[in-house]
């Protein structure tokens, strides 16, 4: 067998590694301006924390083996499950309400596919403790802030609520469990198939008529703003508990939304389900406009009964978790990743006269200002040299031969246009410092 | 079985991972300034990748098991052994000299004990392609800038070459490779032990006089500087080819760490022997002066035949490991980390006599100034709320209530003075602007 890559894996070389960690870097910035902190939980774990969370599906996804003291563990699988234990096992070193935010890789032995791996990157946010609209805008606030950092325009945060998505099943007489998940996976489907395919379906499989889901359909009509769909949702829930609960949460929502000046980010979708069958309030999924096919890139939603499952008391939270690789893969589509080799902004040129100090001296005053500085490492040929920095896509080499050593000055190369000039040390300084925000931001 | 953390591994909760992360973005800006960018592999491999390079007594502690697929593969042991791959799988797509650095965990089985875990963070930084002074040099300056950046100011790069050691060795004419790795084991201990035990030993393990190692042990005597030391062996250990080319190369690097303004951060300690075979040339190890017990916070070396092994060429190349978990601890016990519970430095108060909408504007307004604001989710009473305040050392809260409303005003809250100021909301901005540099670097 050759020496590589497991199947299903992958390794991340500088060129897209230099932008992943750029955006990572941004969107922890934006949870610690809504004061979330980090938090880590190991790889592995007890198989007996992480069996029975995920349905008969995921445990087969599950990297499961016994360890050299013959427990019988597991590689993580999300991050929700190891948040529970750390609610349960440290409950005393932790005041409620509780933000935290971890991102971490999550192993499935899924089928490799494109753009599936068996490794990727969680990142989840949430807020633990509380049941409170402000908490559940938050979680809009932050999607809105991550997105808006990371140079994304267009995109909508859509909204729904399962009370909601209740009142509907309730006034449409399925009440029955197993029915009631079917309904909503065909929903879910409603944007993809059409309102007659649906239509048809829901004859077929729940013996409705078309009339009976007529005021539902016509809430996911046109493109309405989130007001004028919350009280045509209002006007058609009237009189059910459920619904009825779930808009005045909704409602509460959208004005804090709109008091953070965030409202024209939001609209209300009563199609969305969620899979996941934990949430208990408010839902959203994230989708960018002109990349509907990427799905959502940010979803989560209030799920009041989840995190308690170690500790035998119900904590309320809600939260968002971020796909890191599909938002990764959607900013390349807009455009908005720079690939680079390295993050240096200027090389300079190794002529090695004296061993290369003259160039260590000036790397080390390049640092100093705060630049990205790569030396070549030996005195290679100038041509060389040169053609290693346009490799690199270095925009600038600058040299410090013997000539310019003797009247203190430096040649600063632009890769770009080919323009060659004579720069005083400080000068120097001056020309890399002044674009180099744009750069180290790009 | 309680559900709880596996044995030997651990939880980061805020207080620890919000100093840890600051750590590890300054610990990335240091690298980057030096032009080397991040890259990443998975956790697991397969086995025939990592069995037969770590000899028998690290393979018993690999995580190893067959997946769904009955492949034998095993968990991340270190980052070497996959830098070799990554060398080997994608030398078409990596253009030589490559720099680049990783940070990651690494699973080894060990018997837990205080301080010792079975997940770990390794973090490499790694200059590969060419054998040159420069680049030795670099790995010292990169050192030497970590520690700065973390606010250490009393350290010293050790130094030694594996060309010296073979020096000494030949000149006491220990030849036999058992015999030499013996020799050097015996020789590292020399600082812990002390001359007379060492000589003692000497004697007894290879009947060697106390006058053949006496110009070896002149140059560890005192605390001689860089220069001196190395005079010192060039007058000892002249006429052996090992030792004087070995001298050469660390002259060259003393030079250029100079020229980089440096020197005084190094010292020569030809005791060094670093544990690891593999290394050919410059070794080094960091100690931080006020705790010595730690040992060495960053070692590595030269080693130009490792990272060849799968390509059946020979790539050479010089790195620093850094111990991040014993760096971490080192700044604990320096003072240098301030344990926080929350990014946040402030917190709004949340009256909620409007549903929040006051608290969630003046929040909005806060976070696009870049202040870390956390908002009470819950309209509790206010004594509850200044509590969390205080509990998660919160330096400020700020108050909107109907009155200032109306006014147009806020109360600003120091809650280590206890001192309360009615303040506009630009006032408000600026003066939780003008210490937050402080706090976020803290």
């Amino acid at each position: 067998m050759p020496v590589k890559l497991l199947k299903g894996f992958r390794d991340y070389l500088p060129e897209e590694m230099i932008a992943k960690e750029r955006m990572l870097q941004r969107i922890r910035q934006v949870f610690e301006t809504f004061g979330y902190p980090p938090i880590q939980t190991p790889a592995l774990e007890y198989s007996e924390v992480l069996l029975g969370k995920y349905g008969e599906e995921g445990e087969m996804l599950m990297y499961r083996f016994l360890d050299h003291g013959d427990r019988d563990i597991c590689l993580r699988y999300d991050l929700t499950v190891p948040l529970a234990r750390v609610m349960a096992e440290h409950s005393h070193r932790l005041t409620l309400p509780f933000r935290r935010y971890q991102m971490a890789p999550v192993w499935r032995a899924e089928k490799p596919a494109k753009g599936r791996f068996r490794e990727f990157l969680q990142c989840d946010v949430d807020l633990i403790g509380v049941q409170s609209a402000i908490a559940d805008a938050e979680m809009i606030l932050i999607d809105v802030a991550v997105l808006q950092a990371l140079g994304v325009t267009d995109f909508q945060v859509r909204v729904n609520h399962r009370g909601a998505l209740r009142g509907w099943t309730r006034t449409l007489g399925i009440s029955d469990g197993a029915q009631e998940a079917a309904f909503l996976r065909l929903l879910d489907k409603l944007p993809r198939i059409g309102e007659e395919k649906f239509v048809g379906a829901l004859g077929q499989e729940f013996g409705l008529e078309a009339s009976a889901v007529e005021g539902l359909l016509g809430t996911t009509r046109g493109s309405a703003g989130a007001r004028q769909t919350h009280a045509r949702m209002q006007d058609e829930l009237q009189g059910n508990p459920d619904g009825e609960a779930a808009l005045v949460n909704l409602g509460e929502v959208l004005d804090l939304v709109e008091a953070a000046g965030e409202l024209d980010r939001v609209v209300i979708d009563p199609s969305i389900a969620r899979g996941l069958s934990y949430y208990t309030g408010i839902i959203y999924e994230t989708i960018i406009e002109a990349l509907p096919a990427f799905g959502s890139v940010m979803s989560g939603g209030r799920y009041d009964e989840l995190l308690g499952m170690f500790s035998k008391q119900q904590i309320p939270a809600v939260g968002i978790s971020l796909g890191v690789d599909r938002l990764f893969s959607a900013l390349q589509e807009l455009n908005r990743i720079s690939t680079q080799q390295t993050p240096a902004r200027v090389m300079v040129v190794n002529f090695g006269d004296d061993g290369g100090r003259r160039e260590v001296q000036l790397s080390a005053r390049l640092r100093a200002a705060g630049i990205p500085t790569l030396l070549y490492p030996v005195p290679a040929k100038l041509k060389k040299q040169l053609q290693y920095c346009q490799k690199m896509a270095i925009p600038f080499a600058v040299m410090v031969g013997k000539d310019e050593a003797e009247s203190g000055t430096t040649s600063l190369k632009d890769l770009h246009s080919g323009e060659q000039r004579q720069l005083r040390v400080e000068e120097l300084i001056r020309e890399l410092s002044a674009g180099s925000e744009g750069s180290s931001h790009g």
